[in-house]
């Protein structure tokens, strides 16, 4: 049963605190929306998928708070809030998609009195929490029919359990190949600087006793020319809607390695993660991270003070390196334009 | 002025430890040839010919303990030596070559005295070292006419002074391109798991104010699609007769992502990493290194306790993917297999 890394109880969001994975498990409690807004900025959580839930109980806290009565004072002091929810990270358009959703449905409900909008806005909350996972279910039973039994998957990053409400996005797939029977084994990139391959990827799959090795990013492209490698799954931060895709750091040099190959490269994001608004992947703005992350690792100096650092967090892979685009609502394959479209229209 | 990483001094081989980079700078001191093999098998000396030239002062030191003076008696001990000195890192083939020409050396002086051979070897190994040095400089007047004025150039690994005798073979070609007055950059991949690239290389070009920029290795693909990088340079463990070319692990990628760009990727080695006897890259045999040095960093876990793990620590690159082998005798850029052979001859 793969981890639930956000949890509702008691009026609470719980995290599971992702910086300090695998050496300590600990979760923190929040009820207050500007915390929740500096959890999503620190990496407490991340993901996607999962800052997304995350921000729509963020959402809903800063709505809990919100004294005006009136609707329209109430909305534009929950506008503030879902904008402050919004600038944490800018490159994930689910974090986004949430909060928008959050705001439909407060205006759906505008009518309905003070305290009773609230709670609605909070389950709302929990229902996109909950539904997360059926998304990710059901993308892994489309995506599980492209994996063959035996294969070695590549993956890059974490899209698993902890980057969503639970189960994961390319490590739904896995899961979903394994629960059809499938023999799988997965080799998983540490995904520097953050290291979330080597920290939460490897950490999921072990808990779910699916096999897994982990190598250096810069291992990938040797193991697939010693043939090592079967397929590359990878998840997804921002799809536009010709089907370039945004992903952490890494996933446009695998796709690359995987071409050269002549190696399936499949991404698996729920359509919330598509952005038709987006013609192409060369205005998705991506975000530059703090150079420490470059300069030290696990808490400790690597480098010399004072050294210039370049530390983008996402690179964008092209549409023509993508084998196929995995959602909940079914495969796009080819003519990604169109078929991204019916997806989202399908959702 | 470029530092030299190994220095002889009052009958002592002085080392920086390069494990210790660049938050300390210790030097050690060795007069025993096993302790010699130690540190080059635990890195405090890398680098091809960095540890060609350790591992002669090595093979020197050997000779000046062995008691027999009857000539058989003695080569035979002194064989002995070599080996255990050749065994301990098995991908770099200058380490063989440094230890072949000390064996040389003492064969064609064997009718010389007990005391006067153990000199004369004391001798080479110190010419070894002086000869890298102007190996690389000749080296790098080649190869600085293959870069422009301006260029941004990526290299991977440390292929500096400290892998060498001093001065370096890729970046000593960007020394002489700077030398003879070009306005260069250079974007440094991390190069984990060892992190020569994070530590030495910018650690070194920092001291000789050449512009330095660190990434993760799996930020260059992304830099290179937005025109940030104008051509690579690395250095190399070993070149077979056909061009192929061992060198640090991530190599192989970086060579694909020029590749897929268009971008010139160029090694630089002295001739002495040339293996006329190894026909092709596909025997080249590949060091996998302790699974510790992927699960940790800066000495700090960084994945879970029983992971699965693969350290190769280099991997080849077909000669098809570069552009050009520069050497001290010459630049070989295409038809390796007889350009090779002539620079080598050349030599």
């Amino acid at each position: 049963m793969a981890v639930k890394p956000i949890l509702f109880q008691d009026g609470v969001c719980r995290m599971l605190d992702q910086r300090l994975l695998p050496t300590e498990e600990v979760w923190l409690d929040y009820t207050d929306y500007r915390e929740v807004a500096e959890a999503i900025r620190t990496m407490v959580v991340r993901g996607a998928p999962a800052i997304g839930v995350a921000a729509a109980f963020g959402a809903a806290f800063g709505a809990r708070d919100i004294k005006e009565e009136r609707f329209e004072l109430f909305f534009a002091q929950f506008e503030e809030v879902c904008s402050l929810l919004a600038a944490t990270r800018p490159t994930a358009v689910n974090l986004c998609w949430a909060l928008e959703r959050m705001k439909t449905v407060a205006r759906n409900n505008s009518a309905a009195p003070h305290t009773e909008l609230k709670n609605i806005l909070l389950t709302e909350a929990c229902r996109i929490a909950d539904a997360d996972i059926e998304i990710n279910r059901a993308l892994g039973r489309h995506g599980e029919k492209l994996i063959a039994d035996g294969a070695r998957i590549l993956t890059h990053c974490n899209a698993g359990a902890l980057a969503t409400g639970g189960y994961g996005t390319a490590l739904g797939v896995i899961r979903a190949a394994v629960e059809a029977g499938k023999n799988i084994s997965v080799v998983a990139d540490e995904t520097r600087p953050w290291l979330q391959g080597a920290r939460l990827t490897t950490w999921e799959l072990m808990q779910d006793n699916i096999p897994v090795t982990l190598i250096c990013d810069n291992m990938a492209g040797h193991l697939m020319s010693k043939g090592e490698i079967d397929c590359v799954i990878v998840g997804a931060d921002r799809i536009a809607a010709n089907g370039d895709t945004a992903n952490k750091i890494g996933t446009y040099t695998v796709a690359v390695l995987a071409r050269e190959h002549n190696l399936p490269f499949y991404v698996a994001a729920p359509t919330s993660t598509i952005d038709l608004d987006m013609e192409d992947g060369s205005r998705i703005p991506i975000e530059e991270r703090d150079s420490s992350e470059v300069t030290h690792c696990g808490g400790h100096r690597i480098a010399p003070q004072g050294v210039m650092v370049r530390n983008p967090a996402f690179d964008v892979t092209p549409a023509r390196l993508i084998t196929a685009i995995i959602t909940e609502n079914g495969i796009a394959q080819s003519d990604y334009s169109t078929a991204l479209a019916n997806l989202v229209k399908g959702a």
